[in-house]
């Protein structure tokens, strides 16, 4: 438990907040000789960036990513990739009447318990803007991922009562960024929004569902007991801030079902390999890898942040009214998807580094 | 990523599988000083053993815990806490028919692929046996929290489509414990049992919740970031056994929530400390506790084993079908109740030594 | 730093006092499919076992290691292997005198500061019995090493002022067994166990020194920074009791040696492979081994227990003369050597499988 | 064993080439409301600069540190303090000749072994650029650790055969830094300088001893078994360039002594507290501080880069000659000596926060 340190050989240790010089990291692990293709780490902090369309917030953050090592004539080295993100487009002054307010379901309060002394300028070390170093971790990860066949997708799945009903295998994930909702089905993507635009319209704001696909993956990952690999997405996943929970596979609604419905009978696929007829096991069985999709969601709750006003306590003590100046976005989920589908790669990315050295002395 | 310890400053190595001569582990990080009252680690082992009523495995295990080291006197003495509890009451043979098979949603064909050879009997490393290290370790928690008025509470929350409609505010929590279902409504439990048992006499098997409360917590728990209390404790859940989903606070449901619904505004208590109107972030907020109770609910699968005949494959990819002779429960809610109780312990008395230095340093 | 736990993939976690049940501990990461042979780990337990000779303790403890898990049919599953080492033969009296007194140059009155109390028998914790723990894991260690053509030899090089003046590779290392001092020549053996007869005839202690070789090691392990190889290889050493001080290569000697005499100058092997002309690098440049052989010394001071009557303190700040009447080594050095030679193969297995994965993907 | 972090609680990650964009790190674990320095922090910089003096490499470098985040009004937050230091005056056509060199005795054979690749300007990684982030990891810690009445000092004890025969307590240290061989006895000093300005122009090198002294340490920190304090300082030594041995308290020469002569025995101090007669223990026993002051040597070879021509290899395989054009100390020990006390200010700062969780709470 040492925070800001994420993965045991693939890592990404992080740092930065909202309104401090940059936010940036170190990325541990990655693998040498591997092009390291940096439009694309790019181009995934574009998908996090604010100000993408009308729902998100219009906060206009440019966050370009540059890197101090590691990297050598294009190729990763095998050294530790740092970089840093710097913070533009502040308004500091959007939070001095907040200085000693307690925002309603913030981290003011428990910060405060915590270190005795807090960051107030947009939630400090508790933004968003934290999760820059988490995509530029999960790009990397990603092109290590990529390498070996192995692809991470999210889709918001639902917004406030809007949900998708057909599940991952019937619609074309790629489809999903064609949309500010980040939904692969147009229609519903559009009810998603105007969902989002009446929250946003009446100063409020709404919760909704990321669901994430792992394809490619091989059989062997993740480790018995306290390492299993749907242990460490769910630990990837609510380290994720506004994330409430996590499921896989069936998840909360296969605690309806009977055993004989559940189980996913083993079969021999055309191609000779061991397969699954269903697959309610999410790709993971004992906490392992079985060679079929890993899939699972995740919560978000509504945005914190909303435009009306509220009443809370002050530092000292006092009831007073609290009115949120800074740009937010009504609904956190579509800038979600990129960054569960990062934390999700470093996951993968890390079982892999760990697994692959049993995997490959055992075969020598 | 190293699967058989469990956190930071208090940690738990767990080893052990179904069939070998025991299951045991070593706890680090027990507060010098603490009276370790065994009497209580036993009985916490009682509550997780087979064969304690007519909906759990008739397999009858006396599962009598041994201590090795780092109790003096009946305290501890800061240095770790070996432990094994031996293996009794196997039955390999009943296993013999399996050697090759794999069974439906069980971990054999995953652990097969990873290691290259696997101990059979039992499910080996991935039996629900590995689980008593976990109780072990989950019980010196519980000393050591107890002694800082920290308490751990879990019950059956669902059985199948049985479910208790009250939140745990409304509940006497310590009532779970007299019946064999563990849910605190008598009448529920009730109906909870007869959906085990008409599962159980049609040789199948029922999936179900555990939730769980953890009450008397500081403020200024858990850390940001990837560290989230949050965080930790989903890791802890989606660790154990059958377990598919997390979610805390307001959950799932709360993504259908608008914020100004959603928010808990804080408050001044009589006793003039700050406190929250609502409770939907759960007792955590920024990833640290706030002073509220900390509440939380697990998904558990049904039962993989069941008494049905199923087809399969098997390690020569021949299909075949498979009938289990082993004796299993039902359904895994009932037992999984006091494993949810000591993994959370565990996260919790983990994340008190972990912020505690830094607290106390900075009083200084 | 979490006290008992060594290693990152290859790991042992360790318990046990003197005067407990046992000692033992859990070891992770052993490779699956490999034969454990646990009669050479009894054999490296005797090895390290008090009462083999005259220059060692008179104790007589039979030291006999049970399995618990890990190992299926003769061969490591890749589970966590527990085991432990009862304890027999303690005389808890013959501590009865020292209950409250500091000896001299023990841990005694720094565990009290640390714990607040202390299990006075023996040691407790920081008892050589917890190098059992070490040598069970480092013979697991040896037997992955073996099977990729690493092997691990130590040898006393120094008792008091009788140095062995030939280098390692002037020895026929596999003759250190052969007598009880553990050094391979016999007439310098001779001389050093006069010198420890005649502390021991004086009441009295000396130190000495354990010089190590590991040879078949493969170009490339270790990690730049802060693990280096030698780092890796200092940490394990100190944390042995009364060891001093590590070099490696050169050391200290190297320190008054121009570059121009120091520097390894790189040829081609008649195989056609590079290699190193001399290895004053001790086989380690810049952190990774360069595949010529690994070797460093280790300094162990006098055992502090000396049998004649010391002025010291007691914990109500008296002044008062100490005697202790328990059975100890004149020298730890002879009995050291298979300690130095576990923690290096425990340190050379994890480096191993910790550099493997990157090595495999990257070739793949 | 990640080879980029250093620490458990108080935690430096560090990243960096010699020549790519700048060297830098992530501190974690600063204890909240502690005043920040950022002079000093340069000002501890400034010490390993190069270009000091006529005995350190002529290269130019700056070397400003640039903070991001973790620092707020000046007062650490308790958030991870991100920082920077770019890479200026680099001379990257100074290494055109060497790319395919294996120098003698650098790390450049084993890089690329390890990883296939190697960024070969000026040792990349291996470069000692990388203490830069060591160098401010340790002034954090440095100002931690004043905080609570704790100091670091090191100095020069010996270069090639001059060596300081007074111990520390003896000296004056902060004379150190009035000469720029940093040892604090002047005459000792000159005669170091001798030595090293013949090395250079003799187109040769020359190594030496730093000793640390760490005073202001309470009992109990470090931990038993692995983590000995000693141990933690010895992977801490042994992790920087060049180091080759490490002892402490009685350290090599200890190991000719016997017991009767070795042992610290314990008496009471005039103001009633347990102290030690001599301090041969060096201030650690059982691995845990014992309150007397802490004091070891860290030996460091010639530097390996010369100037005169040598024979090696390159990666064909072929018998080449290498002149190495990069500027370079011809003594490496007079700029270690800043990192070795950074060193030992993060181990300690690190142990201060792994010990006090326990402390605090035993004694609540």
């Amino acid at each position: 438990m040492a925070g800001n340190t994420f993965g045991t050989l693939f890592r990404l240790t992080s740092f930065g907040e909202s309104h401090g010089n940059g936010v940036g990291g170190v990325v541990d692990g990655m693998l040498p000789g591997l092009d390291v293709d940096t439009d694309f780490v790019q181009a995934e902090l574009d998908r996090r960036r604010p100000g993408q369309s009308s729902i998100t917030t219009p906060r206009n953050e440019s966050d370009r990513v540059t890197f101090f090592s590691g990297i050598f004539n294009g190729k990763a080295t095998g050294t530790p990739i740092g970089f840093v993100v710097g913070n533009t487009d502040q308004r500091s002054q959007d939070y001095g009447n907040i200085v000693d307010v307690f925002r309603p379901s913030h981290a003011d309060y428990a910060y405060l318990q915590k270190y005795g002394l807090r960051d107030h300028r947009g939630g400090g070390r508790s933004s968003a803007r934290e999760t820059i170093a988490r995509v530029v971790g999960g790009a990397l990860a990603k092109i290590m991922l990529r390498h070996f066949g192995i692809t991470v997708s999210a889709y918001t799945s639902a917004v406030g009562d809007v949900r998708l009903e057909q599940t991952y295998e019937h619609l074309d994930l790629a489809a999903a960024e064609s949309n500010a909702v980040r939904c692969p089905d147009p229609s519903v993507a559009e009810r998603m929004k105007a969902c989002i635009e009446s929250a946003r319209d009446a100063k409020d704001s709404v919760g909704g569902v990321v669901t994430c696909v792992v394809r490619g993956v091989p059989a062997g990952l993740g480790e018995p007991v306290f390492d299993k690999l749907q242990a460490r997405l769910a630990y990837a996943m609510l380290g994720i801030n506004a994330a409430k929970g996590f499921e896989y596979g069936s998840g909360f609604a296969g605690t309806r079902m009977r055993g004989s419905q559940h189980n996913d009978l083993f079969c021999i696929r055309p191609d000779g390999r061991v397969g699954t007829q269903t697959n309610r096991s999410g790709g993971i069985q004992g906490g392992i890898s079985n060679g079929e999709d890993i899939y699972f969601s995740v919560a978000f709750k509504p945005t914190a942040t909303i435009l009306m006003e509220q009443p809370t306590v002050n530092s000292l003590g006092e009831s007073v009214l609290t009115t949120v100046k800074g740009r937010h976005d009504p609904c956190v989920v579509p800038r979600a998807v990129p960054i569960v589908e990062a934390m999700a790669a470093m996951v993968m990315a890390d079982a892999m580094l760990v697994n692959e050295s049993m995997q490959s002395l055992r075969r020598r």
